[in-house]
């Protein structure tokens, strides 16, 4: 059973490292949708708006359609993606952020923010 | 060839779509690294302080011994994390963060942190 008081911002050290250290721990099964390959790439790009299936395939070099709509999955089912399905011929599905996702995209979006900012510096750090 | 002008803070959306989104940007390596379940879990701990090598095992449920070296030996060519041997027998070695590995460190928690923090939201999402 969750602690609650993980849900309080002012986590002890203890705390917050027997909760995401832990190998039963939930948060783990989200930070790995959202960082997973696809993951990050996906919220980044429907940040920018609502995408058709295809669009997103389009926009992610080397994305299999099986990777991406498993994804996609993950994103729908931990409320950080809405799926609209329109009824017509042919299939017409629209992917939109959710406000709990547009939360974890700013997260995301700044963590890849800094590797494209600092990449120089880790380039200079690996040919060295 | 990297375009020079994606080291510069405002970037525009072309480019970081043309970057992050191609299947050969090197930030993906780095992205991979960090946001690894293991990479995550051992810029957090190291941002508490220097570990040996066994420290970070144990504070780490599930992960096998190959795991670990292997995503040390990334952080570490990443220029994120600094591995010291000592010459004594029987050997210790120590992992720090360096200044680089500390301001990705902060971007990877604050991450997690927002996870462990909205997990409840998410978990109601699932249930619906």
């Amino acid at each position: 059973m969750r602690d609650l008081t993980t849900g309080v911002r002012l986590l002890s050290e203890q705390q917050r490292d027997g909760d995401l250290f832990s190998a039963r721990c939930p948060s783990r099964d989200v930070l790995k949708h959202v960082t997973s390959r696809w993951g990050v790439l996906i919220l980044i790009a429907l940040q920018r708006g609502t995408h058709r299936f295809s669009e997103l395939r389009r926009k992610m070099g080397g994305v299999s359609e099986k990777m991406l709509a498993q994804t996609l999955q993950w994103l729908e089912a931990d409320g950080f993606v809405v799926r609209h399905a329109y009824p017509v011929v042919p299939p017409h599905v629209e992917y939109t952020l959710t406000p709990l996702g547009v939360e974890i995209a700013e997260k995301v979006e700044a963590l890849a923010d800094w590797i494209e900012i600092n990449l120089p510096r880790v380039e200079a750090s690996r040919s060295q």
